[in-house]
């Protein structure tokens, strides 16, 4: 990933310098033009004051392992640190904290895209934490993808990063089964694909968009599909899988979901109430 | 949704015939043009030869209360019945049967929008089974929605519809479990959700549209984002939400659902290599 945000500022004429703890892989980049740092030092000097320091390792014991030795030097000082590993909220507050700490600028960062989606101005990259840093460098950032600033708050990028990874596993794990039903009947997972992205971005995007201030109001009138209605026929797709000897751990869990809220006087809501359950679980 | 199907031929200009247990449903589509009729055998006779015969009631028990009397006396010969009730691919492949036993053309179809998406272009109707009534009732059928004819085998529509509907389910507590999240952290709904479809439309669909040929191929090469990365990702979602007291049953099942994959060998694959370890459920 830091090889492609490298590439990305470069390609934009950007100058830059990089550094990684293995040196042969930032040869590429030398050969893009980039100016190679023999030390982590050196890498953050290279950039000028309130210069645009750019981090993307492993996880935060790395960026400890890399950064700390800079800060204790007081390298930190002045500079802006963007930081693009991933992590939880909670390091995202306590890195802000360690960089003021060492009188640096932080903004916090999710990539939502994988290294060959760096560069192109649909992909999503998060941002929270200093709007100053934010504004100041939105030129460079906007060389990697489009930048969405969610707050001061520096644990959003983070949380917004999590949320949206599991709505991609929860998505693709339902993608992942509905294709073992109809590939197991002869359909191949492609032409069933074909129609599972129009419903995805057409009639499911449609109903997310409608259930959304529902949840914002915490009322979810069920005009249309009850939680009732949801139940019943989810059964048709545990038969289906059951009789195809797929794995139905997935729809027993969103039925066990659906039951849940109905327990709680939600059968007759629209599937947006299941957030009320979903929150209830702190105070069982 | 029998009266959303009447009221979009009926602005279309085809002539129809509805007939409903509780009748006092049917008054509003009289006052719209329908013809009403006083029982199912005449609401069947209404059409004409090959004339389409479109039924739509809770579940198979109600479409045999309504449908077995008009066919022991002969009434379905040589209709097109199309049959728009929701069922498993099994209910439809006995219900082809029997309709061929009673000289009927039979077409199941499987209706992927509610009420108020009835009518709408975009919409689609999945259809599986007789051609011929495909073809012929084509414009009615199109009056619907959007018909997409998926082959002959009967069952194919309610398989497509389960499978969709499991995509839709895993979706929306995806993303209610996302907003729990965010929500809780005082970002709103609609806030989180402009960004989540976002998300779902744009590089999460084109994750999927990438996955699905690696389905077809039976490989499924890791170059970007491989299972045991999506393993290290999820602790952080967890995590967040295990702070924020929200349940996590789902992040956890689609954990163990990534770690399964990984012990099966497939931790350098991309995630579309789940597939293989919910298939394998029926050969453990
Ligand atoms: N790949 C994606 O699709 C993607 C998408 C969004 C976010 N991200 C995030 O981006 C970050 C990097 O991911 P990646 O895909 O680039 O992973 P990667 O290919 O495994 O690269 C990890 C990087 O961290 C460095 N590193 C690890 N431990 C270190 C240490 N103790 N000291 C110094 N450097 C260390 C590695 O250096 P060496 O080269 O010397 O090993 C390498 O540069 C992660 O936080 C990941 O979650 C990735
Ligand atoms: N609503 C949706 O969003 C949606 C979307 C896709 C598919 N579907 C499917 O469409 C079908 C109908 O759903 P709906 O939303 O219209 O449900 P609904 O509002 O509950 O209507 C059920 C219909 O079935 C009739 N019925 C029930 N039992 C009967 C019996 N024993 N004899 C005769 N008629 C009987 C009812 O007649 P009475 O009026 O006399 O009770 C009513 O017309 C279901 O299979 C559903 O899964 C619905």
């Amino acid at each position: 990933m830091g090889s492609a945000l490298a590439a990305a500022l470069l390609d934009h004429g950007h100058p830059t310098t990089v550094w990684n703890r293995s040196p042969r892989k930032a040869k590429p980049l030398a050969d893009h033009g980039a100016h190679v740092a023999a030390t982590p030092e050196d890498a953050v000097a290279g950039s000028g004051l309130g210069g645009l320091v750019l981090v993307c390792v492993l996880d935060y014991d790395a960026l400890h392992a890399v950064l700390d030795p800079v800060a204790e030097a007081g390298g930190l000082a002045g500079k802006s640190l963007v930081n693009l590993t991933s992590g939880s909220p909670e390091q995202a507050v306590e890195m802000a904290a360690w960089a003021a700490s060492h009188c640096a600028g932080y903004l916090d960062g999710g990539i939502m895209t994988t290294p060959p989606g760096v560069g192109h101005p649909e992909m999503m990259f998060l941002y929270s934490g200093s709007q100053t840093v934010y504004e100041t460098h939105r030129p460079a950032l906007a060389v990697l993808g489009d930048p969405l600033y969610l707050g001061a708050e520096p644990g959003l990028a983070s949380l917004y990063d999590a949320a949206l990874l599991g709505l991609m596993w929860a998505t693709f794990t339902g993608w992942l089964h509905g294709t073992a039903l109809v590939t197991s009947d002869g359909t191949t997972a492609t032409d069933f694909t074909r129609v599972a992205l129009r419903w995805l971005t057409g009639a499911v995007s449609g109903f997310v968009t409608a259930y959304a201030p529902q949840v914002d109001a915490g009322r979810y009138p069920g005009d249309d599909a009850t939680i009732d209605v949801q139940i019943a026929a989810i059964d048709h797709l545990i038969h289906a899988a059951h009789a195809r000897g797929i794995d139905n751990s997935l729809p027993h869990l969103l039925k066990a979901t659906m039951e849940r809220a109905a327990a709680a006087g939600h059968g007759s809501d629209s599937y947006a109430s299941v957030i009320e359950s979903l929150r209830a679980a702190g105070r069982r």
